[in-house]
């Protein structure tokens, strides 16, 4: 099937700008969270992000499925499915750090085709598209807009940056395993969330190892990341999918991929 | 004795302008980082923005001493000196997040009466001055400049959001005593350097608890913290001195600092 990339980029730029008005007024102000069961702090400006931009896709794409970290799935048979993410990162939106961002992506049938990360405080924002090179715009102000962006060379883990957004997520996972790779890189940097991810595909960190991971956490990510040259793949070395947790390994190239998996795995 | 506090708060503020001004072309640029002994990554733009902040010290105040995390003690008979810290958050600066800042601090006979955060990417300062409020500015684009900001009320360690670096930087620490801490906060994130310092004097943080810190990376800190209503300390509830590495105790105010000490000190 051929879609029209070129409208439905048109689509996720447009929900990123919505979301982002959403947001940012919030961003710093003084408003208390809410906690859901699961401890992860929720604010108004999450559930208001996501109205708008399902309000958005009811107009342009009534037709397509959406999956939403706060209102769950709406289904359909047309392939599509929108999955959204309006704040990844609530602990860093929370705590006033700009490194959180909205997570936009459009699969077809299961496969991400198109993600956003979005920041929209900074206006940083990273966009991949399926057999495109994935772009960066570096602030709202950046008069070129948005330019291609790629990994960097990074020849073993020897030399690699690695990052984890946080030690806590990887309690319920098989932390020895993790512990191999951390061992095995360079350095490691904590906090990042999504954000990270957009970093390795500019080719400033080389591993991103994390687990619990969602769909709507991964989804956008696939494309900016293998857009830049990137793999995305579980810990594994397997196809990410849409369905229940998953862990999540992303490196700027095969090689680092290969190596990080046989830490990962054993 | 009584200073010019008007005409030293200038010479903080020209000390960031020109330390910024070197470091913002290096940040995402493709850089090799030296690794220095104690793997702290370092960057040719760390020790070029010290090397201009003496150089217009060495005009402004000759009779100053002066500290730098890059170049050491430069001494003096006048009581003042200057405490530097060009890139405080190097993993920050090297993996490409604008978390990092530059700390300017200016001391009179050991103590802190200016400091000065700098984020010479967003253009977000914070300057805290002996005996008056803090002051930060949001970013290059803020039409109103420097406004006041004030910790957050917190009335226990229950509801308190919790900081810390990293947890490398505990592995040296009496890591069950900060853990008693972190059991005792409602949240913690990680990542931050003097970033987070920054938030926490703006009300976006509560506890900050931090070790193996050295003069230039608490000096510039505690003016900004205390003039925004919080207080900082050692583990211990002791004040800071700039004799070896410390601990580092933040907190936005003096109850939540008796509980935190308490944790601390068990």
């Amino acid at each position: 099937m051929s879609h029209d990339l070129d409208q439905l980029v048109r689509t996720a730029h447009a929900l990123a700008d919505v979301a982002g008005a959403v947001i940012r007024p919030f961003f710093r102000s003084r408003l208390a969270p809410s906690d859901k069961s699961d401890e992860s702090p929720v604010t108004i400006a999450d559930r208001m992000a996501e109205r708008v931009m399902r309000a958005q896709l009811a107009e342009l794409h009534p037709d397509h499925a959406i999956l939403g970290e706060e209102f769950g799935l709406h289904e359909s048979t047309s392939g599509y499915q929108w999955t959204l993410d309006p704040i990844d990162g609530t602990r860093a939106f929370i705590t006033g750090r700009p490194t959180f961002g909205t997570l936009i992506s459009l699969s077809f049938e299961g496969k991400p085709i198109i993600g956003i990360i979005d920041q929209p405080v900074t206006g940083e924002r990273w966009i991949g598209v399926e057999g495109r090179p994935t772009l960066f715009r570096s602030g709202f102000g950046e008069p070129s807009g948005f330019a291609p962006i790629t990994t960097r060379p990074c020849a073993s883990l020897a030399e690699a940056d690695l990052s984890c957004t946080s030690p806590e997520m990887l309690e319920d996972a098989p932390r020895p395993v993790w512990n191999t790779l951390k061992a095995a890189a360079k350095r490691v940097s904590w906090g990042g969330d999504c954000y990270a991810y957009g970093l390795l595909a500019g080719g400033h960190i080389d591993v991103i190892a994390e687990c619990d991971m969602k769909p709507w956490d991964w989804s956008a990510l696939v494309p900016i990341v293998e857009g830049a040259g990137g793999i995305m793949t579980d810990w594994n070395g397997q196809t990410l999918r849409h369905d229940g947790d998953r862990t999540v390994l992303a490196t700027g190239n095969r090689a680092l991929h290969e190596a990080a998996v046989a830490c990962l795995r054993s």
